[in-house]
């Protein structure tokens, strides 16, 4: 059977008995009732993908899957293409947002080039990205299908395997990403999948003007015109309009969740490759957590369809994992309030009258 | 010249030199213009509060104020007063929420006994908590003023002597509270201060039930009616209606702001505390960070009031400082990404077309 197919069958719902256990200490600690309201939905929720009442969270890792996109040529971004390679060399000497921010929280950054279009050869080879090349970027889904659905496939299985490697070394995944034009792709996607307008859906990325804005929008409705993606159909939507390092967020999010373990997605981007993991496998989204509320439009929409309430609202659209890094240290948060306060019990603290 | 008048003539306005030298750096971050929203906002504001490009953050204190409150004796808590003195031993045990919150972000817990109708001389004389004690506990404002003039400035100058005790080891400050019956008191300053009306403005707290909401708005009202504070004078609001830990807070503040040190201002007391701040020193606002949004109504009033969005909303309202605790992960990103992220010049990244 292909990796894909073992993974998802690997993938199994939250333990009910573990959040039951979680949720009865919560219920007792030296506070009033849930008064910490999210952090502890959330120690209720990691107790449940990690069978555990004491949620490992200290090896914490953010992915950064980048690739290159065909679209690019059709004038949807204002920065030139080269810039994903130059942001993967900056990511790797460590000048990054994702890298300032995960150094705050002790989260390890991982690169991995899913699909870029540029020479990254001299960085695999000194051991400072990881190699998971599917094609050097995306054909240009304005005119045809983004990439074949084997290409799909390897996509996601590359995401898989680079979840699977890390496992022993990590508690907590982040997804994040790199690649020029690629909210073009994530907004097609999501407008797959949620069945959306795509003018309700597509946003400034990293801040075009109104006229950019306008022939992105038309060549997202062209490219889902052209393509005709099968919204019961993840890999063809994936196939037809997607990203390989989209693709590869799907495949890490499915894999963290095939190890149960906590992945924290990010921004407008890999919210899209949540929403190929959910069509996936939708038990996965039990193992997820939104980490923010982006300045993308479609965002909000894309995380309604996951079901999930972001942690964050920072006016944040960088992207890199930025957001899901800053929510690691709400999910440490999380699991110190479970394991670390209290209860009423223990402490000889009065309880409320009834 | 009192304590309290030499502080608020030293408390001046974050330096606008300052801030225009960190905003220009932050524009030229290799990333889409002020794509990281709030992070890049409040580094502005660090820069402009620190007067230094390299704003201190590491050495963090959350400072807990616990007193008692007269008015819990007409029915507003579904918690015993005991509960403070309880919660305090929590507090130096190392096992409340605070605690739990502030090992994460590596903050220290500071402990101060502004007025607590209880014994806490042991914990006094071991030196695990600070005596500023104005009285055992306000009088009981339903009948008559909580404090005279005199212990309304006593409590503001007992947090201004914490804050400057605490200068030479502390870069960032946090305010924390314990109080049983907290919240109504505060709801009467914000009504007050706000002129807002008492529904408004009065939440549950810890989780009363209706019949004890109605009651709580009918203390406030009375209370507000029988001791007519003067929404012009905030010493006078503070004694009327007010609490030693409120005020204490407000001192608090009022010693950050003077030392040009940021605080970052937690739930809906402390906010009272803020807003008590503010009106005796509208700059010291300047220095304030506003940690989240509560689940007390009257919190959104109250920040508005003191101009300042709330950097979380997590359905938080434990106070203690929790929230606080929690947003000092993000005041220190917000200083990585003014320090560590390289600019376009030095990383050589290519910049957006024009």
């Amino acid at each position: 059977m292909s990796l894909l197919n073992t993974t998802l069958q690997q993938i199994v719902p939250q333990d009910d008995a573990c959040r039951a256990a979680a949720r009865a200490r919560l219920e007792q600690l030296i506070m009033p009732h849930w008064a910490l309201g999210r952090l502890m939905d959330m120690a209720e929720d990691l107790a449940g993908m990690t069978r555990s009442m004491r949620p490992p969270v200290a090896r914490k890792a953010v992915v950064v899957m980048a690739g290159d996109h065909g679209v690019a040529a059709s004038g949807v971004s204002q920065y030139p293409q080269e810039v994903t390679v130059q942001m993967v060399h900056g990511f790797v000497s460590g000048g990054a947002g994702c890298n300032a921010l995960a150094r705050q929280v002790g989260a390890q950054v991982v690169v991995v080039d899913a699909g870029v279009a540029g020479d990254l050869s001299a960085l695999v080879k000194a051991g400072k990205i990881i190699d998971k090349r599917v094609a050097p970027g995306t054909a240009n889904m304005h005119t045809g299908p983004a990439m074949s659905r084997e290409q799909a496939i390897r996509s996601i299985e590359a995401g898989i395997e680079v979840a699977l490697s890390m496992a022993d070394s990590t508690d907590v995944f982040a997804t994040g990403e790199m690649g020029i034009a690629n909210t073009t792709p994530s907004s097609a996607i999501v407008a797959a999948l949620t069945c959306s307008a795509v003018e309700e859906i597509t946003g400034r990325g990293t801040g075009i003007d109104d006229a950019r804005l306008q022939n992105k929008i038309a060549v997202i409705k062209e490219s889902l015109r052209v393509n005709k993606p099968d919204a019961a159909d993840a890999l063809d939507v994936l196939a037809k309009v997607g990203g390989f390092e989209i693709g590869a967020i799907a495949g890490l999010i499915l894999g963290a969740a095939s190890l149960k373990k906590p992945v924290i997605v990010d921004g407008f981007i890999t919210t899209a490759g949540a929403l190929i993991a959910q069509a996936l496998s939708p038990v996965s989204a039990q193992y997820m957590i939104a980490a923010h509320r982006s300045v993308e439009p479609g965002h909000r929409i894309a995380q309604e369809k996951l079901g999930k309430q972001p942690l964050l609202d920072l006016n944040l659209r960088l992207g890199e994992g930025t957001g899901a890094v800053l929510a690691m240290n709400l999910v440490e948060a999380s699991v110190r309030v479970l394991t670390e306060v209290a209860t009423f019990a223990e402490a000889a603290v009065s309880t409320a009258d009834k």
